[in-house]
């Protein structure tokens, strides 16, 4: 690709999640019309969602993707351009940034707004996409209250399935706890909590399980599920096992609580501060530039910075702070305009 | 009023603003059973907005208080309690907090989140009550965009006044700033960015005026204000002095930008920190626990703490914070429900 074919913009987003959609309205708003770039989960986490009834503004509830769409459809009306990309790069050593994408295309902008999400990760086991919004979730908060009085599965052994299975508690017939190993990597404070509620007999846990097999259909939800158990754990590796008993097990719901992935991987080179497991830093604290990162002009909103509250209207505050802290940025960039139409008319 | 004439509850939130309502909303989803105070401006500033277009979620935009309806009606639906009640004083030295109203009502608490907003200073001249939300507004972020190709005047000479003349170059064929003294008290950081704008023939500045009255309707908005000047500042105090110009002036809309102030008076004997103008430092930082005070089971959500972007989405964004940083702050206090059921039950 020639120099000459890169288009320059004042404003990427990357990320067409509620994060980036709402920075797409803020900044659409403030005339710096930004290039909202949509990646391979159009919409984001929020679309994983049958039902949202804690958004604030819909008392009658609506569907993720419905959310996701009124939010489109306004990024779009003030003036967002949105468009299907894939970032695989961010160069900051450079002004304008150069953002390359994954089939090639190359763009400059004067500011960036990372909102490219965390993708959960599943177990990649038969009916789980299939059931997954109809009985299978990678949510409690988001779909907990769905399933009220049903029996439960959280699959994992981390912080966030214990705090998933105490939370659903709250719900619950009971909650079962399916771990492939003996213990747990959770925080000893998450597994005094649920040892609690296991002691009060509203959560049981079952050690070297895993699932094999969710049961069930869009239209009545998850039935039943397939668990295989081993003492010695991982039972999945070792199905042909004497030791290794494979059996059905009726549950309503299955929650997924085995981690989430930052989608941050293109900015492993730049300047940008990730913590540990990928997540970007930003400043946070009082006052203007809470989204800002190490990078002046690169901002992070949403999941890629949130890795507590994860809530559809958390993401959408972000965004717009995002949008706020990207104007001001930009205002302050020096003849930004007039380098452009000057660049405008050498082209003439 | 005798002890046991005081109701205790799990949770209270003062507020019925978005930060409020947000909070009320996920605060009643975790069965924290929460009272909502509503104080004497229901649904906080976003009653103030005729169109709210930036709310994520309303691509065919809607006013600010049917949004405000929206959300009290969600509240409701999970089992918040709204009620009428002006919190005079939190005493934070005993738990549970014990709570009064300025009617004399008390109640304690467990957790309490601080979401009564701050309410924006007016003018108290003739037609500003009458105009407000018509073509008068405390926010241009919320209302410039509504009036594209319009002269437009702000009032005042502080940051937010600067802050608020610069964003409304964007759409105003002029904007006017009326500053009642010679001296800006606004950052040279501000100061300069309008002298750019002035410069540039997109602002001008009246020095040493008032605005004594605004002249319009609900139905077609502001037509013109009518102005005095005087050299000498303040000539709103000497109108009988001879140097003393008054005269009508043309524009479309009146931005009044003379500051707000947070509603946390009762908040002053306690031990949440307030900054020097009143606003609540809250956490902040990364992880959960943002909105958390000073004081353990004290949350700070919306204007009271936000000083900055003070959007309709940030403010949700943070009750929602507000909400799951109680929940967590609730499920750790020991034995709560257990020591109110036996209390219930010495009742019987």
């Amino acid at each position: 690709m020639t120099e000459d074919a890169i288009e320059h913009r004042r404003l990427i987003v990357a990320g067409t999640g509620i994060a980036g959609l709402t920075a797409a309205i803020y900044a659409a708003r403030s005339n710096n019309d930004p290039l909202v770039l949509e990646g391979d989960e159009p919409g984001g986490q929020l679309t994983l969602t049958s039902e949202v009834e804690n958004y604030p503004g819909f008392p009658e509830g609506l569907s993720g993707p419905e959310l996701i769409n009124k939010m489109k459809a306004q990024a779009e009306q003030f003036g967002s351009e949105l468009q299907h990309g894939i970032v695989t790069d961010v160069a900051d050593d450079e002004r304008p940034f150069r953002v390359e994408l994954r089939d090639g295309t190359v763009y400059t902008c004067d500011a960036f707004v990372a909102a490219s999400g965390a993708s959960a990760r599943t177990l990649g086991v038969p009916g789980e996409d299939e059931l997954m919004g109809y009985g299978v979730s990678t949510c409690a908060t988001c779909d907990g209250a769905f399933f009220r009085g049903e029996d439960m599965l959280v699959v994992g052994g981390g912080d966030a399935a214990m705090e998933e299975a105490h939370f659903l508690t709250k719900f619950a017939d009971t909650v079962y706890i399916a771990h492939r190993r003996e213990e747990f990597r959770a925080e000893d404070y998450w597994i005094e909590k649920v040892g609690k509620k296991v002691e009060a007999g509203e959560i049981e846990i079952m050690r070297n399980t895993e699932l094999l097999e969710m049961h069930g259909s869009a239209e009545e939800g998850v039935d039943h599920v397939t668990l295989a158990q081993n003492e010695s754990g991982h039972p999945s590796e070792k199905l042909d096992d004497a030791e290794t008993e494979t059996f059905d097990f009726d549950v309503g719901a299955v929650f997924i609580a085995i981690g989430h992935t930052p989608n941050t991987d293109y900015l492993e080179e730049t300047g940008v501060e990730l913590d540990d497991t990928g997540y970007i830093v930003a400043k946070g604290g009082k006052g203007g530039g809470q989204t800002a990162t190490d990078v002046e002009g690169i901002f992070g909103a949403g999941d890629v910075v949130d890795y507590h509250y994860q809530q559809a209207v958390t993401a959408a505050g972000m965004g717009c702070k995002a949008a706020i802290d990207a104007d001001e940025y930009l205002e302050d960039l020096p003849d930004v305009e007039a380098e452009s139409e000057a660049a405008a008319e050498a082209d003439d």
